[in-house]
This record gives structure tokens, sequence and C-alpha cells, in this order.
């Protein structure tokens, strides 16, 4: 159970939107929506292709919505049988988790009383990633001839767009393509749709029918008494990595209707297969948490790139042209430790995007007078920054408003070597420093070494001017989360140099000349010495979240919300009601406990999420897993739980801020479903991975009865089985030595092979 | 000619309110309003007393307005002649610059036809300052009787009052009084009101009659066919200074009033009198320039503390409670150097109003953090801050909004150690260095030592997160006024303890131990080696504001007025439209080149005043003199005229800003008036006064044929005449010895006594 997801309402357009971004299906080269085939711009349908950032004129630059080759109407007596306006006896759409099929199955029941079942099956392909593969019937309950036109749709939806030129229709042979250019780079694409009949002899004809923007095969007078079957093959070619993309589409889908679609179905779902293998979490007695948790490791899996290390996880997948199809630091924290722990060959792709765009981090740190590299707050595909100085738009003037996301939030260099290290420490994989992590590492932590300040009255360096994750906040000083960060990415540029040296000497002595780094790496371990970390008050254990927090208003929420004039407005910005408050967007301190979880006690940790969860907006999507994590480390399992409910049912339900002041910001949200993995397996199943070893202190909710999951560590696979009595670990895979672990803060040791197995008291 | 403020207008509402302003009198230590002795608070009727501030609740602290004592109201069957609302057949009301007497003189019709006049003066008596002293009369063209109403009203003008309770009217012998305390402090406050009648016999029964917040002498069927007059000698007190200002107030007024009103009025004449053979300025050619520099001395002068040094000018002077009747820099840097040039104890006075508010200034500096002394941004009387973190409203929301005012307008512990130093070079009075000035400047300086950071990149102190006099760009870093007068405190701090510990060796022991200074001034002498002064582009000479200032966006001043949806909208603050372009609300670095006019060549001042010119808004009155000052030393003498005219007339014409937001802040503006002699005597009149001597290069408008002027320097009584033709010094007062001269960039020598002449070619 709990594999497949299955919506059966009426639609209305609210509904389309949301099971659009839930019912998505890809493979990390394109995404396609869950839209229905007879969809067009109006209900959103979208084909991203990872990497393919357009602008036009002074409009944002965002990805490249190719044209819709999924595309299919039956038409009966004149009418199109459209899910929106015709009536539907019966509608259920699904998304089959295990083997990321999409289906659909709608009763239209015509003005003349018959009716007429459309049903369809699709899959962006596993093994031949350039493949939208479908399976399309129609049936009648009584004799009924229907016209349909299938083909490719150029006339596409776009945010900041059009960003296709030259749009192209093309029929050569018996494929049909639409090509076209970007604005912007001019960048060749190409979709291609093979089509084979399963019944061929119930054609009557087909015509080729071409518009501006548009292809069709127009299958006229089809009988569809006792059904009728066809497959269509859509391939998408770009020329980002093809010197051909209409050639190259062609052939690929005239390859792909040879194999055909059960062989093609069979070949994704095995691999699919394997994936869920290695990654699965089975949770028993909780059917909704066992689909929510599946649900979000299959959004991270349809959307991680594995063809390519040059591109990386957008804040809103492959979902649409939202927040600019840009890579935030939400694929470094929230996404990449489901990754590493799980496929760390995947999670090593992502972060050597960070290195691919490292220039780009250069750019902006000169830019801004720094040295080292600051990377993008929102990345595309340079590694400049997408970000723009005005990113929201304020509701009662309706003019831009100047936000500090690009210049203020320094932390997102921290991020990246923060989760250099992670992957190092986890997998011990210290190829990565070599093959260019200790590149973004050391240029990384030399442009915090340009950023930071000496107070010489305190005698200390602090870090001025920064906004945390707390966006509500911005253009503060010793921000608890930066400052903690910083002198982490410090500590881990001094130790890849370290490690560098010793495993890859030449490469050390490369980087070094290359990059004039020796004497810098000298400040970098002075100022180490002396970088601030904000205190936490002694009286209370309360840590500022930055200089002056604690002495801003203290307001509660629900006043706070009350004081709003409209239900858009900004929170945070120039004159936001939150910015002179100490209700804050999302986790800051909470998160900087999580991150380093063994520098502080479980007391501070218990006082500061006290503190800090009823000042909490929950703005982002960002913030619940944090919450849930430190809960329950504090044993708090039934905050834990919601939290953990929280971000694992973000796009289960859809609930998420569809609107930043006047900006659309609908769609996927992979940090969430990474976040929910983390509090399922960091913070209810307690498992703990550091460098130190290996920690298990599971905090179940009464009701799971047992939960079994794989991990990664350090190339060994371990199955760990918990339950309210018992916590067992076993090796899957040899190890060379033992392994050391502590449960429930009792040391153990893991043979080479073979399981352990530790009662609870 | 020149000496008589004339209004003939019939009154409406908004004329009241300027005329108000405008015709004010005062002597320092009371100001009153120029408004008609029948007005009530409905017309903003004031009478302020220097340095008594009250707050009630949570509103603004701000000056107290006292019973009005000058209230007169005539009554003709049943009617009360008001200038208002009654027939005025003919009306004048005048101010007198010369004697500071305020006269008005109405011709009311009654509806039966009767013409009577009513006329009056008074004058805030510079020779005894509780008093303001008046004559009234009124004549009937016609056999006639009325009922006069003279006495204390208490109802009075508030922006966030009541600031009095318990008010109480009292009769005793001859006198009447309303006696009241503050709320805040429980200051007792009186106001007592003798009386004379010119012809006692014609009045035929004299009422006493109290209301809860009024005390009136009703002089019932006064028959004023050929005149009736009487004088009302209204005093003063306050329990600040008195330990009974009720009986104090009531002596005094008695003991007036038997000195009687013409010698009283004689001796308060000829201290007027004594004050212009001082300061007097004599345009030829240019009757308005005339009028109006006198004007703005005028204004000046009525309102300068000369009883303590321990209030300062506010920043609306006496003219009611705008602005909190709190102190900013402009008594530091736009008033004072009159006083320092003119009227040394004066200027002494102002400047040791500082030392007495130094703690406050060290409690502020405390408050964020910090040692030494953060002068408040809106200084009362503790030298605690007035100023709120939320100075202005928007308009769109009705929200207060986050201004930064308070936190980031460091340079006003600059402007203060600015002002003590340019009174010191220009009177060579070491003694205020041992008054109190030493500890002000150091303990300002330290402020500084403690706000500034290294930048351990660039190898060199910055200064960031300031506010500059461009209040719309708050919270900027290396403001260039900033960073220079930082720079400036330093050096004078450095030099004042070497002056002190010359001539006053015990107190410099004295202050070094009690402030524990020593280490300090061997850290300030460090940073002022290293301390960043942001440098000019090569290319364009042009300075930059702050850092990044130049890359804001490059508007016309006209295009960023007409994105505004609201006409008081403010242009700073979070979303201000100013704020992320590089339009400026007032001079800044123009303001530089001024303060530090030997730092900076023609050329560079040339162009950045071409720069700037075009990107200031001029949205405070401090603006105006500085670009008139550069302008005249930059050969532009049309604009210097213009911008001169533009400050000098401020208060005549009445068109300053009135609000800001929501907020009232009309009101006079005694920087703006001293920015008009600055204009006329640094700018036209081209007399520069630094450590090193005096130069003077006239930039006369082409219509003006002479000017003559005096001014002390070191204790010396100069008098300048100049013309087109040539410059004459004469030496009033004998000196020690000579003053070498600098004129038109010619060396020359002042003998001790006689005069220098030098034709201009």
């Amino acid at each position: 159970m709990g594999w497949k997801i299955i919506e059966t309402n009426q639609l209305a357009p609210k509904d389309i939107d949301r099971q659009g971004n839930k019912l998505l299906t890809g493979n990390g080269y394109i995404g396609y929506r869950g839209t229905l085939e007879e969809f067009n711009k109006e209900q959103k349908t979208a084909t991203i292709v990872a990497g393919l950032y357009d602008r036009v004129g002074d409009q944002w630059r965002e990805p490249v919505n190719l044209p819709n080759g999924c595309f299919v109407q039956v038409v009966y007596k004149g009418e199109v049988l459209h899910a929106l306006t015709g009536k539907v006896v019966e509608h259920a759409q699904s998304l089959d988790l295990q083997t990321a099929i999409h289906e659909r199955r709608t009763l239209f029941e015509a003005a003349d009383g018959i009716r007429i079942t459309v049903q369809a099956r699709r899959f962006a392909s596993l093994a031949y990633r350039h493949m939208i593969c479908m399976e399309y019937s129609v049936t009648a309950d009584h004799e009924c001839v229907v016209d349909i036109h299938t083909g490719i749709d150029g006339d596409v939806w776009d945010l900041n767009g059009p960003h296709l030129r030259d749009i192209c229709p093309i029929v050569k042979d018996d494929v049909i393509s639409v090509c076209a250019a970007t604005c912007e780079s001019v960048v060749q694409v190409a979709v291609s749709e093979a089509i084979v009949f399963r019944e061929a002899g119930k054609l009557s004809g087909e015509e080729r029918h071409t518009e501006a923007l548009k292809i069709l095969r127009k299958l006229n007078q089809v009988n569809i008494q006792n059904g009728f079957t066809f497959y269509k093959f859509v391939s998408h070619s770009i020329g980002l990595e093809s010197n051909d993309p209409l050639e190259d589409s062609r052939r690929i889908c005239q390859q792909a209707a040879e194999i055909g679609f059960d062989d093609l179905l069979a070949e994704h779902a095995k691999r699919w297969s394997e994936r869920w293998g290695d990654c699965d979490i089975q949770i028993e007695g909780d059917d909704f948490a066992q689909e929510a948790l599946r649900f979000s490791m299959y959004h991270l899996l349809a959307i991680v790139p594995t063809h390519t290390a040059t591109v990386s996880i957008p804040a809103r997948g492959m979902s649409g042209q939202m927040y600019k199809g840009a890579i935030f630091w939400d694929t470094e924290i929230f996404m990449l430790p489901f990754f590493t722990h799980v496929f760390p060959s995947m999670a090593r792709n992502l972060l050597l995007y960070r290195y691919h765009t490292l220039n780009g981090a250069r750019r902006k740190a000169h830019e801004y007078g720094y040295r080292g590299a600051f990377y993008a707050w929102e990345s595309q595909d340079t590694g400049d920054d997408a970000c723009t100085l005005f990113n929201v738009t304020d509701v009662f003037t309706n003019r831009p408003m100047r936000t500090y996301f690009r210049d203020k939030q320094v932390h997102i260099s921290a991020d990246i070597a923060y989760a250099f290290w992670k992957y190092y420490t986890s997998t011990g994989d210290a190829s990565i420093w070599r093959d260019g992590g200790a590149e973004v590492v050391f240029e990384s932590a030399r442009f915090f070494l340009s950023y930071i300040y000496f107070n010489p009255d305190k005698q200390r360096y602090e870090i001025l001017d920064v906004t945390g994750p707390d966006e509500y906040h911005e253009r503060v000083h010793n921000n608890t989360f930066t400052n903690r960060l910083v002198a982490h990415t410090f500590e881990v540029c001094l130790r890849v140099a370290a490690c560098l040296q010793e495993c890859f000497p030449e490469k050390y002595s490369e980087l070094m000349t290359v990059l004039d780094f020796e004497r810098d790496l000298v400040l970098i371990s002075e100022m180490l010495q002396k970088l601030y970390q904000p205190d936490s008050n002694p009286a209370t254990a309360v840590i500022p979240q930055f200089d002056g927090y604690l002495i801003l208003e203290n307001v509660p929420l629900k006043t706070l919300l009350e004081r709003k004039l409209h239900p858009h407005e900004y929170l945070g910005g120039g004159n936001g009601l939150a910015t002179t408050t100490q209700i804050i967007k999302q986790a800051d301190v909470v998160l900087t406990l999580y991150l380093f979880d063994e520098k502080y006690s479980l007391e501070t940790k218990s006082r500061n999420w006290e503190y800090y969860e009823s000042r909490t907006e929950h703005g982002s999507s960002l913030s619940a897993c944090s919450y849930s994590l430190i809960a329950a480390e504090i044993g708090k399992v039934d905050w834990a739980y919601k939290y953990f409910m929280k971000t694992a049912t973000i796009d289960l339900t859809g609930d998420g801020k569809e609107y930043v002041g006047t900006l659309y910001i609908g769609g996927t949200h992979p940090a969430g479903n990474g976040g929910a993995w983390m509090s399922a397996v960091f913070g209810l199943c307690g498992i703990h991975v550091s460098e130190n070893g290996m920690s298990v202190n599971p905090r179940l909710p009464a009701h799971w009865t047992q939960v079994k999951l794989s991990l990664l560590f350090r190339g060994q696979r371990l199955l760990f089985t918990l339950t309210h009595a018992s916590v067992a670990i076993e090796a899957l895979s040899p190890a060379e030595t033992s392994l050391p672990v502590s449960i429930n803060r009792q040391n153990y040791v893991l043979p080479p092979t073979g399981t352990l197995m530790v009662p609870i008291i």
C-alpha cells in the first residue's frame, strides 16, 4: 500500500494548479506537470528541461517551457472532450510513486447521452531521458466515431516569456516536430513525436495540420466502440547538448517507437524499482505518513539530475518557471542529506554544480568589492545571480520593493561549504576535494575573509550587515546562524587544506599557487580564533537571532497577523510588519541548533525551541523540518510529528503560500520534501551521522509500530529496523572495520557483517 | 528701512499659522507666537518657555505651552471683535525687528455700522525675562461702550498634551494668576497678570471671572469714544528655577507694573539696539535681501538663551511643540557660526548645553553597547534622546514607519566636537576646554572609537551602518560626511588634549584619571592614521556620498517626484521613493565641502556641486545654505544668491514643508536663519575664518552696491566694508598683534588698530 496517489475530485481551476504540481513526472532531465492531455497553457501545462534558461528584455530570467508534446484532444461531434468544460461522469487521476507513471481515466457523457472514456498513461523515461512515453485510449459504450487530435503544442505557459521564437512545425516521414530557438542565447530546441497505433485498421485517415505554434495529427472518424489505443513517443532535445536538436529528437523518438511502449515501461519501472530498493522507508502503523514520506522521496527522485553535474535542483523543482527555476540554499541544506545518505553519486553531482558555477560566484564577489566566491542567492546555469534587488512588489503602492536577498544573504557560500563537508564525512569520498570541492571551499572561506570586520573595541571579528534564514529581518549584525556557519566554513577550509595536502599533494600545490591562497589560509586560521559567536542570555538560555533581536517588539504571532491590511502583504522588506518585531519567517536559531547539533546542550535546544517556535510564522517551506528535528531531539514527539507531517504533506495538500506580495510562487517544494526525509530519519528515527560516528535515539510516534530504512555510511549499506522495543542495525554490505554506534546514549559496536540488535528499556 | 515686517492681509487660517511663526517675539526665555490678543488655541497661540518639557502617557515628550497671559477680547453688543469672524475694514500686524515689538491695529465695523479700532503692542522683555508687556487700546468713532475681557487663558494648544494638570485660576489683590503643574515631573508653573489703566475713570466696573481653565477680568461698559488704553504685565515663572512660582510670578508682574510700560519698553529697546549695534549687516542695493537677512538674525536673537547654559535652541525655535522642542545638530552646524562670530558668550552658552547633557549622551552610548558620548538626535533637558524609532507615519497604511534617525545619525557627536573647535579657533577661548568642552570632545571621540570597525582585508578603519545628513538614505557605509567629521573629531580630541595639558594641566590630569582616557588617546591617534576617507572618482571628481551611492538609480528629481502617489509620502524610510535612487534630501557631500573647505580643491567643489545640486530635493531647511556657500566659492554668484534668498526667506514666505508623512512640522526654522547669515557672510561676502587666519573673497551679487558688517575675531571687533571695487577692514577695538589677512588670494596685514583698504581689480 501507500504507493499510489489518486485524485478523484471533479476538477476546478485551483485543483488543476495543485495537481499539476503534485502529480508531476520527471527524470531529472525533463519535468512534466501533472496536467491532462487535453490541457493547454491556460491550465499551466509545462515541460521543463533542466539547465535551459532564457531572458526576454528586462524581465526575469527563467527556465524555458518546451512545446508540449503530450497534447491530445478527442473531438466528438465537433466538441472537445475536456475535463474542465465537458460533462464528466467519473474522473480519476493518479501517480504511481513506485513506477513514476501518471495515469488518468475520465468518463465523459456527450450531449446525446453517449459515454466515452479517455484513459492515458505516461512517464518520463528514466532509461531514455529525452523521452516522455504515453499510452492513450478512447472507448465508447456504443457505436461511435470521434476525431482525435494529437501532436505538439508550442503555445506554452510563460511567466516572463515568450522565450521561444522562430517556432516552426515540421513534418517528415512519420514524425512531427516543433523546433524553435530561445530568445537570449538562441539555443535551438526541438520536440518530436512518433506515434504507433495498436489497431491501425480502425483509422480511416490521418491529416497533418500545422498552425503557427502547433502541429497536430488529425485522426479522423476513428471508431472507438470496443476501444482505440495509440502510443505517443515524445522526445526533447536542446542545443546545449546537441548539434542538431531537430534531427536528434526525430531519431530518438523513432528509436523509442521501435522499442515499443511496453518494453520502455518495463525498463523505466525497473530502474525506479532499484531506486526504491535503496531508499524506501517502511512505516508501519501510519498509512498517511507512509504515503507522505514516499511522496516526498518520489518528488526528489523525479527531479534529481543524474546525467550531468552542471545543473542542480531549483527551489520549485521542475514544476514551472516559479522562482526563476533558480537553485537556492534549499538544495545544499534541505535536499542534499537525502541524497548524501542514500544516493551519494547524485549528491556528488549536485555539489559539483557549485564547482561548475564557481566563476559566477567569483564575479558576484568582485561586483560587491569582495574576494573569493559569493554564491548567487538564485543560481541558474552560469552561477551569476538571477536574484534582483527588487524581489517583491508592495501591495499597497504596487511598486517594486527593495529587498536584500541578493546582497546580504551571504550565508549561501557557507551553506555550500557545509554540504560539501557533510558529504565528505558521510561518504568518506576525499576525491570530491580534488575534483572541485576544495576550490569551492577555499574560495568561499576567502569571501568571508574579505567580508568580516574586526571590532577593535571588543577585540573580536564580527559579521555585519547580513540577512540570515529569517528574511523578515534584513541587514542585521552578527546573525547567530551566519556567524556559526562562517566559523564552520573556516574550520572546513583548514581541514580540507590538510586533507588535500595529504591525499592529493599535487592538487594542493596547484591550488595554493593558482589561487595564491597560502597567506589567506593563515589569516583564516587567525580569524577563526576570534570570530564572535553570539551567546545565549545566561538567565533565559535564549540565543539572540542577531544583535538587538531580543529588544524588538515581543508581539504574539496572532496579533501581528491581525495587523495585516492586505492578505498578501509582505511581512519583511522596508516597512514589513514583522521587521520591527520578534516574529520571524522561518527557523534561524533553531536551524543552527540542528546544523551544529553537537555544539549545543539539550537544555539550550529546549529553551530556544520553546522561545522561537511561538515566534515563527513558517512563511517558508524550509521552516517546519527544523522545528520537527529539534522537537524530536528534546523529546517533544507530538510536535516533531506535527511538523514532520507539515513538511511531508506540503505538496500533497497544496497548502503552501502561493503569493508573496503580487508574486506567484506556487509549485513543488523539494526542500520541504527533503525536510520530510530529514525529519523522519534524523528526527523521529533519531539517526545522527557525523564525522565522529553514528548515533541512534529513536523518538517514534506512539502509533508507529515499526520503521525500516536503509542508509549508506562510508560506503556500507546499513538496514535499520526500529520499534518501540528495539533498535536493530544490519550491515547489508561488509565493511573493513567495526563501526562504533551509540544507541540511546549507550555505546555499541556494529560488526563488519551481521546485525546489532539492542532492546530499548 | 528694512526693520519692520508688516502684514496687512485679511486673515485666513493659513495666514494665522504663518504669521504665528513669522511675527514671533521672544527673549530666549519665553517665546510668544505672533498671534492676535483675541485668539485662542484654535489659532495656535503659544507661550513656550525654554527647557520645560513634559510627556503624557506614551505620547511624544515636548515643550510645555504655558497659559496664555496675553488674552484680551473686546465685546460689543454681545459680539466679540474677532479678526477672523468680525467684519474687518482694515488690519495691519507688524513686527519691529529693531526693537522686537509686535503691534497690531484692526478696524472693525460692527453690525450697526459703528467702527471700533483695536490697537496693541507687546514685547517679551529682554531686561526682565519673565515678562511680556502689552499696551492695549480700543477706540470708537462714535459714542460707544464695550466690555473688555482680559486675563489668562489656560486652555492651550497642544500637539501631544494636555501637559498641564491641576490648572487653578487665582485672584489675589489686583493680580490674577493661573497656576498648574506638569504631568510627568510635576513642575509647578504660574502665569500672573497685573494691569494698569491709563484712564481708570472710564471704567465703570471690573469683575473677576474664573472658569475651569481660565481667569478673566471683565471690564464692563467701558466708554471707548476718544479711546481707552490699559497695560498688561504678564509674568511667567516655573518650578525649575523658582521654589514658589505663583508668588514669584505675582511679585514680578507687580514690580513691572510699578516700573511702567514706557520705561520697560525703553530698557528693552535699548538692549535690542545694543545687539543690533554688534551684529547688523547693511546691504545697499537690495531692500528685500536686507530685510530677509535682518529678519533671520532677529529670529536667532529672539530665541537664544542668555540666562542659562542648560538649554539650547530647538529646531523649530520657540514657535511651538513641533519636533518635540528638541535640539538637533541644527544648532551646532547652522546656528552657532552666527553666535560664535558675533556673540561669542551666547555661543559658549549653547555649547555648554552639550556639557550639561553629557550624561544623557553617555546613557545613550551605553544603551547601544558603545562607550563615550553618543549625543541624542533629538535632545531635550536631560540629553536623553527624545527621538523615537518610529518617527514618520506611512501615508499608505497609516502605520508608524521605522526610521533610523535615533540609532544611526552618529555624526551628531562629531558635529558637536566640530562646533566646539570652531568656537575655540574663532574666539581663542581655551577656557571652554576646562569648563566642560574637553570632556565633551573626549567622550565623543571615545564613542567613535567604540563604533568604528577595522577592515582587515583593506587594512583600514571604516564607519559602517550610519545615516548621514541625507536622511533619505539610511544605514549606509562610509558616508563621506561622517567619515570626514569623525576623523576631525579624532584630530580635535588630540589637539584639545594637548591644549588642556598645556593650559590647564590639573584639569587634564583630573580628566585622564576620571575618564581613564590615556589608553584611548593612543588608540584614537592610531585610528586616525587609517580611517578611510572616500575618494572622488578620478574621472569625474565626484565624491560618492557613501559606499555604492553612484550605482543607485540615476533618476532626475522631477521624474522621481512624478512617481509620488501621495503628496505627503515620505521619500526615505523603508520603501521611500528616494532610497533606491541618487536623489538626496539635503546637502551631504556639499556640506562636507563647506565644513572642510581647506581640504578640497575648487575643481572638486565645482564638480561635486554640479553633480549633487541637480540630485537634491532640499527636503530640509538645512540644505539651501550649503549650496549657496559652495556656489559662492566656485563663482556661481547667481546660484549663491538664489539659495541665500531661499534660506533667508523661509520664514518670511512660510513656504517650508509643513508635513512629513502625517506629521506636522510647521514652525520657525532657526537653522535656515543661521544658514542665511552664513550664506551672506561666508558665502557672498566671502569672509572665511579658520585657525590659520582670515581670508576675504567677496562674491557680491551685481546689484549689491555695498555691504557693511562687523565680526569678532579672537576678541577683536572688525568692521568690513565690501563693494565691487574694494575691501575695507577696520579694527574697531585694538588687538595685541597684527592680523594676517588674505584678500582675493593676496596676503595683507591688518594693523592692530586702523583700517586696511584693498582695491579689487
